[in-house]
């Protein structure tokens, strides 16, 4: 089955946009995905089709409202009841690689773009619907997280990446970032590549990987490493938590 | 001055794509502000072009060369000295909303796009550069969490957002995230908008919003509570950590 994006926005026109180029268009083209944008308008029930309004208790923005959405999500949930229905917000757990794998190797995913101040809260608990963070940061809309997240997707899909091997020793696959990578020149300004990786050693070389893997994760990123050394159990010798100057 | 990209890419057809629409197309079609996509392989110097070549030490996938890379920097440099050089890869700094803030403030930022494995890591002892990661996740190239960066960029500068108010009370900038959004109609499936929202007593209202964003954090990231309340130094009644089942 074709894995599917259906994605309820007020910007129909944002998609596939940059999914339609290089590596996620090719796929697209050849149809190893479908990209469904459907208007979050096409669901408003008044003749200047509105489907926002004020926050109740005021404030700045304009907030989507619940009645407008819930006819989206019951359209799509029609459409395809077997997609997960996200919806992309700052106020959501936040995205992992083990999720983005997750959603990859099931049938697609319905996503819930919102704009302005966000949604109307009611639509959480009257309806099945996952909230994703793609970040600590604050976005004009979903969309750009949508595409962000699909494109995470779809790099997954059997026969898009060109090297079947490819995804798996990445950043996050092991718990850890990836090792720093090198090609050729061999020199450049006055720097060399690592020797090791010039030796031809594939034991000295992974050991190498694993190794440098390891120090820029705990140097640059001691929340992944406190949580990898914790799915462990215990810390491997020389292991002590320190923090980058 | 006018806050300016300077993209450096090898699909600078994917600029500005989503971001040529709604408030950041405006914004640019206004003058507000500036893309200017670069192409990376307009530095390359043989005749097939090639900005790549294959992971010393063997491996999947293919490495942007640190040479190629090095004049790409070394032009977006001359065109524009003032603006800092980003590098989008999950090996960096998670972005943060202060970050935004920072570079919004600022002249602009050149962004350096990898695709592939990854770019050669001599680049980064070579060129100062901030490498910059959107999240753990792994995309299948730096265009999509450049589009995201710049967006919440844009959205942030002068006359760019219509209420001037927004953007203060939002998740994160208080190290919260934000309190949930209402609004009408009044009930919606038997579901009604929280009284005190109804209330118009001010001083209730921003209270309830208070604490409802202090119990959402405190719940759904349990991360940026700890962060909060460590920033305030001692926890306020009631403030013990919970996670969400």
């Amino acid at each position: 089955m074709t894995f599917t994006a259906q994605i309820l926005t007020l910007y129909p026109e944002m998609f596939p946009g940059p999914l339609g180029v290089s590596l996620a268009g090719r796929a697209l083209s050849e149809g190893k995905w479908a990209c469904d944008p459907i208007h979050i308008r096409d669901f408003a029930s008044d003749r200047h089709r509105t489907v926002d309004d004020t926050p109740a208790g005021g404030g700045a923005g304009m907030v989507l409202r619940a009645d407008i959405l819930g006819q989206a999500v019951d359209h799509a949930l029609a459409r395809r009841p077997d997609l997960p229905v996200l919806a992309m917000t700052p106020r959501g757990t936040p995205i992992t690689q083990a999720r983005v794998r997750d959603l990859a190797a099931g049938p697609g995913a319905t996503i819930l773009c919102g704009r302005f101040e966000g949604f109307d809260e009611r639509i959480f608990d009257a309806r099945p619907i996952e909230q994703i963070s793609m970040g600590d940061i604050i976005l004009s809309g979903g969309e750009m997280a949508a595409l962000l997240l699909l494109d995470a997707c779809v790099r997954l899909l059997p026969g898009v990446m060109g090297a079947a091997s490819s995804g798996v020793e990445e950043s996050f696959e092991t718990g850890l970032l990836e090792y720093p990578h090198y090609t050729r020149p061999v020199e450049w300004e006055g720097r060399a590549i690592p020797e090791v990786l010039r030796s031809g050693d594939h034991a000295k070389i992974a050991a190498w990987r694993k190794q440098r893997a390891e120090e820029d994760t705990r140097l640059r990123r001691p929340d992944l490493w406190e949580r990898h050394i914790g799915v462990r159990d215990q810390p491997p010798s020389g292991a002590q938590r320190t923090t980058k100057d």
